[in-house]
């Protein structure tokens, strides 16, 4: 019957296995790719007589992971040289995991995983740098984001460093395929099992096609126009308030005919590749070359 | 982050998008085409001077569609040549749904839809046969069962049909490729990103491999003995109180060596294909040839 598929699927994807998500977002190369690259790659003038020595953006320094989760990022920062790292972790089962792996990896005495909301944290100092994998779908869907601003507020030292530090959202129009088959499916019901169903598309197209957001995958030939920058975030410098506006106009150019179905959205964000003192400029966007783009599906 | 995956990915395939769930059962042909040609496939004798004429099982007989839906099985009876049939469907969505599917299939003057919980509904007569598709995974979880044994009782006439009559339950040992996969993900974070994360494995066992019930597909080579069927149902006379102790003991032989992921349980149930008067003995498991296997996955 309907009702048993629709709960049990729920049940299905939507797990109270909590290991689920955690193995997604690990197992998604792009993502941690690029926040490995970030933290372990960033380089900074070494203190000493060679001018022209470099060290990690990150080593001697402190950190704070703020959902540290598995607390693998935390790792990579442990990796890169930092001195100190506190990982925060609001839920008391992953935060023993982080342990278990912080333990696993020989990194008890530089990681301190702290167990519960960042915002009731005390840690015993400010930090150089804060890093977070906040993002939501569409970049701001349920995102930790405002968690990430109030530790920044309470826990980043003037200067220090964020990954990562920069936002942009973006759109376009597209066509999914997948979407057209769906539609297409009421009208084959005729010839599939002798019942004429085509009535059911006008339905289908009110539940499938309407402004409720979907995740879907999509292929690059899928996006029809070039995309437009609708949303940038400086997160040194965004406040909550901002967030609550963040959007934009946006104009785009088709250069074909093709059926269009959706518009996509998606965000990259970008992590800082040098260290304050290094800068040129007033922390303007020049200050993060894009490392590699992370993108949402 | 960890929370917008999992709040997003439960929202998308349990979608209010009610179409999807429909979508899914009818484009599953297994079941579709088996209660098509139980429908639609069953004789028996005509009355008239030929004895060995037949008939559609449902010519000229009244049926009532407990949990219509779209409205399909009922257009499945029209089609057999039944006098009228009665579609109970709660959902006020779907009843309009089922109105366009019947109108569509110029069947307005036989099938009814009533729109509201069979519970509730008041029919003008009692009638020769129930159908229903109410079986839930594993048979019993949220199934409708409740609800067509209650409209059973009310309204079916002493020796008329159910659609289906007979349900039976299965139980093997199975290995679960995919889940061994999932479970060796931990042990190569090591390798791919540079940390031992070997430690999350057994987080991920208790996760994963506990006493939740999980819809997964599988494949024949997967089951490691014969089936064991541990329950049967007639649902010709089945009470409710039988409902809440149905189960059974089993006994299962393996007959070489593989890794045991889980246990596996489906259904399978069978449509009468004869008329009561032509019935021998009194009502009993032979009564119901299985047309064709229905499970679900």
């Amino acid at each position: 019957g309907a009702e048993a598929r629709a709960r049990q699927d729920g049940a299905y994807f939507h797990s109270y296995s909590d290991v689920s998500i955690h193995e997604e977002m690990i197992a998604d190369s792009a993502r941690t790719g690029c926040y490995r690259r970030a933290l372990q790659g960033g380089l900074r003038p070494a203190s000493g007589p060679e001018p022209r020595a470099r060290v990690s953006l990150l080593r001697g320094r402190t950190v704070l992971d703020v959902g540290a989760g598995t607390g693998i990022l935390s790792v990579f920062c442990a990796q890169a040289g930092a001195a100190r790292v506190y990982a925060a972790e609001a839920s008391a089962v992953m935060a023993e995991r982080a342990r278990e792996v912080v333990e696993a990896n020989g990194l008890s005495g530089r990681v301190l995983v702290l167990r519960g909301r960042v915002e009731e944290a005390e840690l015993p100092e400010r930090v150089d740098a804060i890093v977070s994998e906040w993002m939501g779908y569409g970049l701001m869907y349920e995102s930790m984001l405002r968690s990430v601003l109030h530790a920044r507020d309470r826990w980043l030292k003037p200067g220090g460093l964020l990954f990562p530090c920069q936002a942009e959202l973006y759109i376009a129009p597209v066509s999914d395929p997948a979407l057209h088959e769906r539609l297409s499916f009421w009208a084959g019901v005729k010839e599939q099992h002798g019942v004429d169903m085509a009535c059911m598309a006008a339905f289908a197209r009110r539940c499938l096609m309407n402004d409720e957001m979907v995740v879907t995958p999509l292929h690059g030939e899928d996006v029809l126009t070039r995309p437009a920058m609708f949303a940038a975030v400086n997160l040194y410098t965004v406040t909550e308030q901002q967030l609550e506006e963040l959007g934009g106009l946006f104009s785009v150019s088709a250069f074909g005919i093709a059926t269009m179905h959706a518009f996509a959205i998606w965000f990259s964000v970008t992590f800082p590749t040098s260290a304050p003192t290094d800068r040129t400029g007033d922390g303007g966007d020049d200050d993060g070359q894009r490392a590699t783009r992370s993108h949402d599906d």
